[in-house]
């Protein structure tokens, strides 16, 4: 059955310490360790742009598993930093790997819930056009964009990339889907020049709609708390990442955080865990759950083969 | 069965026209008519973004039939030129519209094939994940990116957009896609200020590669020329219908050419042609074929149920 085959990331080696802007910002240790919970950010080098972030984190996949780039016939980026405008990142990406012809690319523009709606735009358009080997791309330079003086921002986003095999023989399979909008509230998050982020707007959104989002996905499929393994919740700030769980009255061992030491990556922030979690042999069923720039979240469960 | 229920488009009245650009361009009649196509071009009003234009194609859809906003469960954009990177047109449009909570939205980065692609990429998402009511937008408001003093690209696009409903009672349903990809040529259509399009290096792909391609499918589908009603091209420009058009060997009558009165509309030049061609008794079987930015094509037959 089509579903994820294996994942692999790419950080850059590049890390910001928030440490060193404690006085700049006026920063206690607690904010920086508890709060937004990022010790440090990732930093890619300036003249990279999407798709060498893409390759490089193809070029990690290549190291855990053999893969014929001849056989790839579906390359998808989710990306809100594209290296252009026109064409779209994957076509880029397509060139740089060098890929197939027959090879359908397409990009997504999602922010934090990209990852969740990419996998199943992936998967669906895979089955519905019989295509058998595909790759899904996250990336979401956010330093392009960040405003180093903006408190709210600068702490807070890492560069990085994610490249999700999907096939036939994929260990880990989707079982359902849950997404939603709430596009009135858009302005919350938003990029003209630089970003800009009312950080209390988004946490009272992420903080009040999406538990009880998860809440009905599970009671949905007819699953409880004790039928999840991992949940893999975005990772918006240690704060967020803490009250989601409070609220679902989930053990902090079955959530995850992994962030301190690179930074909210976007899209890029749930397959950087899964990448981790699937390996373990306890892991059978998980819940994912993007959240963010839309105002857009969107979660699914996924299970073993 | 998941189809097409109903296009409807919109096309800015303020039409600008290349006649008056003769002297300029040291252009002739016959240029103008038989080589682009191209008498006017419709230009948006420059405050004007993507999602304004979604919203007018939408509202010329409620005056075709009518709908029940709070039943619309999928919304998605396929454009370029995006209101802003961040956040995603699409939730943008899910504002304005007024769209339900549950309603997924999600935009895809593509050119002229990215009608093509949209489809098959919004009825599988929705057949996979149970959704009814889904409104597909395509909108590039070329006018924002083009240098009025580049005889390539300041004589073609037009603005526009449009909005397919999709939902269970469809009458048109695709029932074969293909798709391809060139990514190493991607720099012979690139936008980093303004855009750039070599296009002699654009026509030569298309007249290359897109004659073969929609051969193939009809191959793939046991359909020869008799058995498609109505050819859908891409209208790049008159001389490139034309030519893909003699060399699929196809009739003139099979072929509509549209665009004299309003230019290239990129990702909604499909969809437009598609409207007026679908209320017609006649036409029960159609091939529509998208190409260009990225490199990039996509093909389809679309069948009356």
């Amino acid at each position: 059955m089509l579903g994820i085959k294996q994942i692999a990331s790419y950080l850059p080696d590049n890390k910001i310490s928030n440490y060193d802007k404690k006085e700049k910002f006026e920063l206690d240790d607690d904010f920086i360790e508890n709060k937004i919970g990022v010790k440090f950010h990732a930093l890619k080098e300036k003249e990279e742009k999407a798709s060498d972030l893409c390759v490089k984190a193809f070029t990690n996949l290549t190291q855990k598993l053999s893969i014929n780039k001849d056989e790839i016939d579906c390359c998808v980026v989710v990306t809100q930093n594209p290296d252009f405008n026109i064409p779209h990142t994957s076509a880029i990406v397509h060139g740089k790997l060098e890929l197939p012809q027959n090879c359908a690319c397409f990009d997504i523009s999602l922010g934090c819930s990209g990852y969740v709606y990419g996998l199943s735009n992936i998967i669906s358009f895979m089955k519905n056009n019989n295509l058998k080997n595909g790759l899904l791309f996250t990336a979401d330079p956010y330093s392009d964009i960040i405003d180093n003086e903006d408190k709210n921002t600068a702490l807070l986003f890492g560069d990085g990339a994610t490249v999700t095999y999907i096939n036939e023989d994929g260990t880990f399979v989707p079982k359902d889907f849950s997404f939603g909008t709430n596009g009135k509230d858009y302005r919350e998050l938003l990029c003209e020049e630089k970003l800009y982020m009312n950080g209390r707007a988004v946490f009272n959104f992420a903080a009040t709609t999406i538990p009880k989002h998860i809440e009905a996905l599970l009671h949905k499929n007819n699953l409880e708390n004790s039928d999840i393994d991992k949940y893999v919740l975005h990772q918006g700030s240690k704060y967020i990442v803490d009250t989601i769980r409070k609220r679902l009255k989930v053990d902090e061992s079955k959530v995850p955080f992994d962030m301190h030491e690179y930074g909210n990556t976007v899209s890029s922030s749930i397959p950087i865990i899964l990448e981790k979690e699937i390996i373990k042999e306890e892991n059978r069923r998980f819940l994912i759950s993007g959240f963010g720039v839309g105002l857009s979240w969107g979660s699914a469960i996924i299970e073993k083969v």
